[in-house]
């Protein structure tokens, strides 16, 4: 395994990439290209945001997807909108079958609001690592929404009621995301406590080339 | 009631406004005004999104009001929250208790994907209003996210299917909000035929003055 690229350039299945705890990562697919998220450990939280590589006003929207998909959980068949109600992703396999749509991505403010008193100074954030991501991108911090998080643990009950609880993810389970236009991605290895059990563990990932993918 | 303004004074208690169906209007609130927003008929919707006055890169965000409010159903007691973490608006009296905040305003491609053939060509729509009640502020239509659809019924099942029925909303109910910053608003009377049981109806709202209402 290697360090995430410092580059735009995109890693291959010869060549994964290891987001090391609580960091994140920047990178462009092309179309057709197959982004494999892994959870090498288990239990561990991933957050993705993509912007469309030649429009940056054009963000992964997780309104539109939860509109035209009917559900807030999506898996294996569902594909991801943008604002603009253009496809960017469609779900080719989900392990795992439980991810997050719902919630922003932790950041400063997050361990000042939810957890104990004196957690948020200096405490990494996936906020922070995406902004770091997305700079080298021209990418502004204010135009980072809601984050699909990947292998995120989060049920709603009947009452509305938000409850996180430790992703279900066992080591090596992945996700697969076929990229359906350019895209520049941000993708963390999460930093919260809450949402991965209390650990923190690295995210694998390469990408397999538009049109090798067996089917 | 008279029509809503063209120009970005607030309307007041004294001078309430009227949305006329399937339009949408612009206005300033400043901060401690209360916004009252009215089913004059029942079972109408209304589409409501905000921006700083003073900085149009925040924005009223889903994500983090479920996230620091831990539900995703918005009542009484509620604050929603800004992209920056900061209170936006203070939700002080709710007659209905059944609101959206997953889903995307209605926009031509909602009723391509979503609705019969035919339907979208020449139907106005919630984003189409806010984009042109935002425009006089400068605000872009890719600066549009989630909204917060007051009225709107949208449940989530147990397995996460979006649900959506007519609203609950009766004659003259209402939804109170304080705005906690000085706020550029969009609010709407819902185009979107899947959402008002069929009807197109308006929506009703004043505002209360920094100071003037009695808790």
């Amino acid at each position: 395994m290697t360090q995430p690229p410092t580059s735009t350039e995109a890693p291959t299945e010869a060549r994964p990439y290891r987001i090391a705890p609580q960091t994140g990562t920047g990178f462009c697919l092309q179309k057709g290209d197959v982004l494999v998220v892994i959870d090498p450990m288990g239990e561990q939280v991933s957050d993705l945001m993509a912007f469309a590589a030649d429009n940056q006003d054009e963000w992964l929207s997780s309104g539109r997807t939860f509109d035209y998909n009917e559900t807030i959980y999506l898996t294996t068949g569902h594909r991801l909108y943008s604002n603009r109600s253009r496809v960017m992703f469609t779900l080719l396999r989900d392990d795992v079958g439980r991810h997050d749509f719902l919630l922003t991505p932790c950041s400063t403010e997050t361990f000042e609001i939810l957890y104990p008193p004196g957690t948020a100074e200096g405490h990494p954030s996936c906020f922070g690592n995406l902004v770091k991501a997305f700079a080298p991108f021209g990418i502004q911090p204010d135009q980072i929404p809601t984050t699909l998080n990947i292998f995120m643990n989060v049920l709603v009950d009947e009452k509305g009621k938000v409850n996180i609880g430790p992703p279900i993810s066992q080591p090596g389970q992945r996700l697969e995301l076929r990229a359906e236009m350019d895209l520049i991605v941000g993708l963390t290895a999460c930093s919260a406590e809450g949402s991965n059990n209390g650990t923190f563990k690295p995210i694998d990932y390469f990408v397999i080339p538009a049109g090798t993918r067996a089917e």
